[in-house]
């Protein structure tokens, strides 16, 4: 049951190199559009946009990427409206905003009613567990674009700053703070596919202890409540790009976040799909968010957050460590 | 070249009336998440929000439907960005706002750089015209979710609403007023693909005079301008569900749109779909935009605009009439 090469992200067919590499290349074209109302155009985690009459909106787009797969294998819906409104909401909470409503993509090639019903009561059941209206969407059937069965899902929130999070600057001996994640939440499911894709989603491996699909099929975390809460200067959301894709988004120029491996426990399932498919240390670490979802750099700790790493002055060209 | 049984869009593959029912039976999910601060829910057009501090938004979530399947044949992308941002903007238009800012999601199986590059400069232009920020949005590479070449697209606008649109109710005795499709603009197009599956798109039917790729390809036409100007005080955008699932939702209870098929110029690429499928009318009606992108109420003419129907009192079933 272990894979006969070392997999990678890239091998199981998405590249986050080349994508960023492409981000950089369409970035021109969208500020471009930008007048002086925009204060952030991409990220680090939301767009900023200040409105005419004054105020500040943060919004942010995501999806829930191939986890659906999963999702529509096991046969259960629900928990793919909590990701997605989990992902969105906690992307915007980043910029101190709180969450004032969202609206979802769904697409399908046939539409299934009870499958669609399930999503939007997981979202509606998301949002109101977030304090914001599901406002409205999209619901697009498209034949031949999509596998019987399969669909997805994009949802766009947008929320209101206010507090200002950036007022104190991110500084050298800052300290990192982790919130456990409950699993994958919705990145590197296309790579966690390939390692499994042996595997009934009912098999209960010993270190797992529960169904594999269950674990799978974790709801992403909401950290809304954490971020209202003051004590913080900045945040990684720990998604797409995994620890080391996400973390160097919250530090300044000229400083990098040191963390600490044996400051967190890493959850069996990544330990799991790095035996299983031969998965490279530093793969594993730019691919999922091992046990962090959310990364709060602070000035002192905070009740209940273990410290997971510090700030320190950046010497040479990583602006994340792992030690 | 006829089809051999009368096509409709639900044969092919898109169901409209289920649809339509699958709405009324989430709505209760959606309007649970709804405070006062949500002045409409799911539409008309957009969806309506009040800030905090006063002032409205207007939002809505849009695709571009299997449009795309054409683009991707074609190879040509660029009028897809236009398509989704003409097809947002002109929703919250209806609302009285104008667009400040849109988030595209952009999915695709394995990210073509060239492809998304040429849908992002496209949706950047759309941006420009329109006057509103691109301030971002989601890129998902979903191995397995989508065929090779494929590619999904959504797009979410936010306006603001500075313009009360509704001060003067729809009354009986109004003018309808059309504004000009550029042809299917982005719906009905699984319908379009099924009749023309084994035409190729360089061929020059001698009724439309040019390569049908080049009219299927037409991008959504912007109504923006004129619904900045005053004049009118309701809009239907005729998206999915045609002429006959849209103009209703302009009219009031106990009023009815009577359109006067005479009035307009159909273009001849609907009269081509109709013969070539042997697309009943109702069924071309009920799909299709048929020539008009935007229906307006108003009390009066206005220029450049031919009156193509009336507003009645309503007797009977129908919202809507075509004589």
């Amino acid at each position: 049951m272990t894979a006969p090469e070392p997999l990678s992200y890239a091998a199981a067919g998405v590249d986050v190199a080349a994508y960023d590499r492409l981000l950089e290349r369409v970035r021109p074209l969208l500020t471009a559009t930008h007048g002086p109302e925009v204060a952030a155009g991409i990220g680090p985690f939301a767009g900023l946009y200040t409105l005419p009459g004054g105020g500040r909106l943060a919004v942010s787009a995501d999806g829930v990427g191939t986890k659906i797969k999963v999702a529509v294998a096991a046969g259960r819906h629900q928990g793919i409206g909590h990701d997605l409104v989990n992902h969105c909401v906690n992307d915007i909470a980043t910029a101190g905003a709180r969450p004032l409503f969202l609206l979802d993509y769904f697409a399908t090639g046939r539409l299934h009613e009870d499958v669609f019903t399930e999503v939007v009561a997981g979202l509606a059941e998301a949002c109101r567990a977030s304090g914001c209206a599901l406002l409205g969407g999209e619901t697009a059937e498209m034949p031949g674009m999509y596998a019987l069965g399969d669909y997805d899902l994009a949802g766009f929130a947008v929320g209101l700053v206010d507090r200002d999070v950036r007022r104190e600057p991110v500084a050298a001996g800052d300290l990192l703070l982790g919130l456990p994640s409950s699993g994958l939440h919705t990145n590197g499911y296309s790579l966690a596919r390939r390692v499994f894709e042996d595997v009934s989603l009912d098999h209960v491996f010993p270190e797992l202890g529960r169904p594999l699909g269950d674990v799978l099929l974790e709801p992403h975390r909401s950290y809304l409540e954490r971020l209202r809460a003051p004590g913080w200067k900045a945040a990684a959301h720990v998604t797409g790009g995994g620890l080391l894709g996400n973390v160097p988004r919250a530090m300044p120029e000229g400083l990098c976040a040191e963390l600490q491996r044996a400051a967190w426990e890493v959850p069996p399932i990544f330990e799991l799909i790095a035996r299983l498919g031969r998965v490279a240390d530093e793969e594993m670490l730019a691919t999922f968010n091992m046990g962090l979802g959310m990364v709060l750099v602070a000035p002192e700790p905070l009740p209940g957050l273990p410290v997971v790493g510090r700030v320190v002055e950046r010497r040479g060209a990583h602006r994340v460590l792992v030690r």
